[in-house]
């Protein structure tokens, strides 16, 4: 039981699924019950709520250990501890694969919920710090072992890693967009250009996006070469790093900025424009393409 | 989002799982959906509570195709109406098999929710309806096929199977019995004597049941010779009742019985009394034995 409450309630759920989004052998389980918490605080954080209560169901395989499991719930209470929220209560079953289903609970103060379907041509597409480091976090993970020390002797390898493993979700942040005026906001869990497709699906609208300023992760830049891939690339269609999507009104967007780097330090970057319809893409030289809304789909690579 | 709120949150997760709970080959989608949230349900009116909104984070094999999917959601919204709560999200990965986790979260007026551990030596143990016809429907569904045709000939044949396909969760039987004193509340998932053990646990206090007091379902003790089952073994052990076993004063029994009965047609039976340590079963002649706590374990079994 919790406190009584005053506003409206939210709830969200999220799974994280062996062989989809992680493997036993690779990951912490620490980090996963860390994670499993976080990416649906973030969901809340995305309506400007504040998250208040967790549930975990969680299917097991009969050979996972006691401790591994203790871990996991380690993983879950610390995060459960970071943003404030009570893990209240599960469900454990035995199957052939571990999937950890949380379920959070938030509130928001009447009336300043903000939704995915609110944006309006001419808001403007900003996302809040810097995009594509966890997507590079699963390619690290996923490199050759005989060069991972490489990696790991980075600093942007440790970075890029724990991007991906302790993601950071934007509550504050979600709030002081809110009230800043946001008229639509979701968390980037499949890429900015998957996920702006479903805001523009949502809101009955499309957007353009200028290339050239979507923040890409320093940690990614420096790592592109070893990793091979094109960090502004990675940017766009790259999942998981829970930073906020949000269209706001021009003559919004300079108090949402400064009120954000205040009270957060983190930066608000504006990367397009919302526009009657279609999803379109435009480079460094002006030149227009169509906007292909991929991403991190599981179905897709499962 | 859901309309302001006056009270405290609680909230559920109960998953389904495939291999466990149900098999694909002989669980109707549509029954699958409806149960997942009514067991939910059956927690959030075992803490006196009203279910506001549910989230369902799926997992589904390859090969499940899509109208099972809708099916699967089809009786999910139909469960949602009848308990008046509203269907608000969900998570969709892949996974080898399926895993249906719902949460549900619902509220209790301010000072009102009921909890397990609550049971004071001297209170009467009670359970709402009658036991045991849900494990005797999942004895039906497992029965030889060449017998199955006789079986669902009979009223009770198709009675037990509803029993275990459609629970019931009794929401407002639960807010009678807190409003009527009950001390310690819980739902009946895995069987009475488990999960009196349970509540005994969480209270700190042991029980002694009266065997003969216990109620068994009707249309179970008509199958039983069919079945070949001692239907007071199954009352006492089965699971997936959703009945609500609670603990209450002495002094508050009749009123409780009366008002479940006037509001809802539904017996309040009293089956035992809360002790001070130990879990006692007592049978028609008298003699003391240990109450097991065996019932439905998904770990024992699985």
């Amino acid at each position: 039981m919790l406190a009584p409450t005053a506003g409206e309630l939210v709830i969200t759920t999220d799974a994280l699924v062996e062989h989809v989004h992680f493997e036993l052998g690779s990951a912490s389980a620490r980090d996963l019950g860390y994670k499993a918490i976080v990416v649906n605080v973030s969901d809340v954080a995305a309506m400007a709520g504040s998250p208040r209560a967790a549930v975990c169901a969680l299917t097991l395989p009969g050979d996972v250990d006691a401790a591994w499991t203790m871990e996991l719930f380690g993983g879950m209470r610390a995060a459960c501890d970071e943003y404030a929220l009570a893990l209240v209560g599960g469900d454990t079953n035995r199957a052939e694969a571990v999937v950890i289903a949380v379920a959070v609970v938030g509130e928001v103060g009447s009336g300043h919920a903000v939704t995915r379907s609110g944006a309006r041509p001419g808001d403007i597409v900003v996302v809040t710090g810097s995009l594509g480091a966890a997507a590079g976090g699963f390619l690290v993970s996923r490199i050759h072992p005989s060069k991972l020390p490489q990696a790991l002797a980075e600093p942007w390898g440790r970075e890029l890693l724990d991007a991906q493993a302790r993601p950071v979700a934007r509550v504050g942040e979600g709030q002081t967009l809110a009230q800043a005026g946001a008229t639509a906001m979701m968390d980037l869990s499949d890429g900015l250009a998957k996920d702006l497709s479903r805001l523009c699906l949502a809101s009955g609208v499309g957007a353009r996006v200028d290339l050239p300023r979507v923040p890409v992760a320093q940690a990614l830049r420096l790592a592109a070469g070893f990793l091979g891939v094109d960090p502004a690339e990675l940017a766009l269609t790259g999942g998981e790093d829970y930073e906020l999507l949000a269209t706001i009104d021009l003559t919004n967007l300079a108090r949402a900025r400064g009120d954000l780097r205040e009270r957060f330090g983190v930066t608000l970057s504006d990367v397009g424009v919302i526009i009657d319809e279609g999803l379109v893409a435009v480079d460094a030289e002006g030149r227009q393409s169509p906007l292909e809304p991929t991403g991190w789909d599981h179905f897709a690579t499962g």
